[in-house]
């Protein structure tokens, strides 16, 4: 089981700004997702990233959504493309390979990826920085003792010539 | 008058572990970072990065040294290389430029950083992201009201293949 880390921040590594912002990403970053998304056939991401990708009407589209959540309404929810669950990522995991997926895609928030990161659940890493800085936002990692290395596989700019995509394995 | 920005930092946006550990850094980064220190002929750094450069024995070579500070003992001290004063981020600048440099190195740490970004006083940064991820640490920005969009001007890894230098305009 190959383990993806797909995530945009700002230069100063910040996911969203504290209202949860993200309308500084750009469409080269979502083409990207979006193509990742379709190529792993499913999205692991937290409770507040999945209102806001609710909220907001985005389609990931036709892929398997597992939403980490402890909120027992929406774990009694059930839904075709999603799954709500209080699995432990190492067991989210398990429970798609069980249903056939050789890959994962872990995409949000900072809570969510660092806790699939402390655990040493993420083989790769792909990071769109887009070219700002926020003052005030969300870290692409909630605070944690981690500390791992990682060996750079590429670095390149996407189409549109500002945002730079960074693709990296962690050495484990 | 030119400032820069140059610093090392984590893939996650830290400049130094909690404890203040930089040994991450990579030899090519400093080299970089030394070669932009001859070029501008000055550095402005914090006083925690002074104390930290100081216990390490690191030398900026000779070049000027100004170190922003309000501690009494640090500001009545007299140096050939180093000027220390309480002055603010704008008139440190004009003394620099008083003293017929063009440009200003500014080098950490993240409250220094932030101090002459929110005053619009940055107009370039050299980013280099070393191959890890901090899961504690000292941010490149401490937190602030600003959010300042970016021309990507070139991306580059360094001679290691490992270290991505990001060089940006801040657009005004």
């Amino acid at each position: 089981m190959k383990t993806i880390l797909y995530m945009a921040m700002t230069v100063n590594g910040k996911i969203a700004g504290i209202d949860n912002d993200t309308s500084w990403t750009s469409k080269e970053d979502w083409a990207g997702f979006l193509g990742m998304c379709k190529k792993v056939g499913n999205a692991i991401i937290g409770r507040k990233t999945y209102e806001m990708v609710k909220k907001e009407g985005t389609q990931l589209g036709d892929i398997l959504t597992v939403v980490l959540t402890r909120e027992a309404t929406l774990l009694a929810k059930r839904s075709t493309h999603t799954i709500f669950t209080d699995k432990q990522p190492r067991d989210v995991l398990a429970m798609l390979q069980e249903k056939g997926y050789r890959e994962a895609l872990v995409c949000g928030g900072g809570i969510l990826n660092s806790a699939f990161l402390k655990e040493g659940l993420i083989d790769e890493m792909y990071i769109d920085i887009e070219p700002l800085i926020l003052g005030r936002g969300i870290p692409l990692f909630a605070d944690g003792d981690f500390a791992p290395h990682l060996t750079l596989l590429e670095v390149k700019t996407l189409s549109n010539s500002q945002t730079v995509q960074l693709h990296y394995k962690v050495i484990k």
